[in-house]
């Protein structure tokens, strides 16, 4: 059986301290579970950030890079994908992930949200970012679930990944 | 010197009756004003009645298409962009238009807003959906505008033009 | 019914005098005949030259852009697709041709070349290189036309897209 | 220090029963090399093969998907990023390897030695096409290898790594 892979989606130099805690420590819990770790790969903010916390816990980095090379990819990312796609990369982060986690908010991580939704991907929001809550619940109610902590965020998804595995076995 | 190039974003099936009249105008108006109309493409709401609008006012209509072939291209539509890269056209869309205008809201059309403002495009809001307005507005406050009808849309477009035509002078 | 666009690939740098004499026949002859004209829109050799030559005889010109701005793009484009995806946007080059015409050789029009008979189009080779239209023609030896001259390569998409039309009116 | 990545391309349903010998037998040396294996992703010929291969020798698998989910996915494979993009995301198969290995010939796979070669990669050829073999190595003489085996593909990745590490450490 394969590894649930999940994408965590955040801002890069537009990250708060906060982001970067809540990257760190949901990359560390997802390691923890044996869980693959899926990010946008660059060395900042909250890619970076979730990659380091993963390594930490010894598991498993994929980051997806929008730029031609290495130069932008985050040290603690084991595997990069390099896209040379800019920002239509981020369909890719989303479609890869069998769960998303928004952490932080940014235009790059609104537009990562809306791409999940509309691929009928479930999102998990990890943001004080009040607007963004009560648009994307507005948008998509049942596939859109607020986080108040890491913990949280990483007990939301292993809610997910049982539903998906049941529905998997159902068909 | 190149015609400016207007992207009108919005729902396919989603649309809502007013979103489907306010796209033929707006298409309309675009090509009343000589500009060239950029969609999405596809034979569904928006994308359509925008470019059955810009042919209804003699404009040049550009689609860039998700599939693989022409199967869901407008038939108003006159120059298919074959991209078969499914919601990551997305990003080709807005990069490709030196306006966008979000007529309606969705899924698609939220990644289209929040890939054009990552883009530091000018978007123009015209929807009833008041938390998109707040929340993409709290996002990037100077360069999200609001238009309560095609042609105050069409207004607001005149003008980001002529300041990014004195912008280029200048530099 | 819809213009014909026909695809003219070639090399930027590495296009030879001979190269950027014929793109620029090959552009204006298919204005001449009221195609639209696709390239990969750079200001530099096949790409530019097709596109002045198209523009010489009063055509339209469609670049599809590898960068995310217009810094690369041919002032002989009329219509810019800002694609932000490096080579990956030589797929949507040949996926939006009805016919691809090669004009010269290199990695990159090798590329399109390979990316266009994978797409089951028609590709006509205008080029000195032997070895290109030895392996092409073995590959795909009924969808891949051999040309002399500018000329010849018009002579051959005008039967092409005549059968194409045919094959549409019998479906 | 980050595993080298092997990327090897080769045809679908139009692999031979010889390249998938061939990509079983890459795959499982790969492994032992304790390198990663990146392909295509599909469950058929050269990409599921060589999957196969690197799983039964303990490797880890790779596989950049074509299509918007899994339902092409090798069971081969560990990591599968799933792109939406047809055949654009033959570029990314290849920037994101160290070293090409075409195993096979077909017009997918010339297309991502041609867009290897567009990227500055070294390809090993493992084929017995002998126009790609002449052809290619007219494009890029020094950037192209030809193998016999699957041994001696691997010998040349092999010299290949070790020349790159040796770059790097000097820059």
């Amino acid at each position: 059986m394969k590894k649930p892979v999940i994408g965590v989606m955040g801002p890069g130099s537009g990250a708060t301290q906060r982001d970067i805690e809540n990257a760190f420590d949901l990359g560390k819990l997802i390691a923890e579970k044996e869980w693959v770790l899926l990010t946008g790969g660059r060395s900042e903010g909250v890619m970076d950030a979730a990659s380091k916390g993963a390594k930490s816990g010894g598991g498993l980095t994929i980051g997806i890079i929008p730029t031609a090379d290495n130069t932008t990819t985050s040290e603690a990312v084991d595997i990069a994908i390099i896209t040379s796609m800019g920002s239509a990369r981020n369909n890719i982060n989303v479609l890869s992930s069998d769960v998303v986690i928004a952490c932080g908010m940014g235009t790059g991580t609104a537009s990562e949200v809306a791409l999940a939704l509309k691929a009928a991907k479930h999102v998990i929001l990890l943001t004080d970012n009040q607007g963004s809550k009560d648009f994307f619940k507005e948008l998509a109610k049942n596939r859109v679930h607020l986080a108040n902590s890491p913990a949280e965020a990483i007990e939301a998804a292993t809610f997910i990944l049982k539903d998906q595995r049941q529905d998997q076995l159902q068909t």
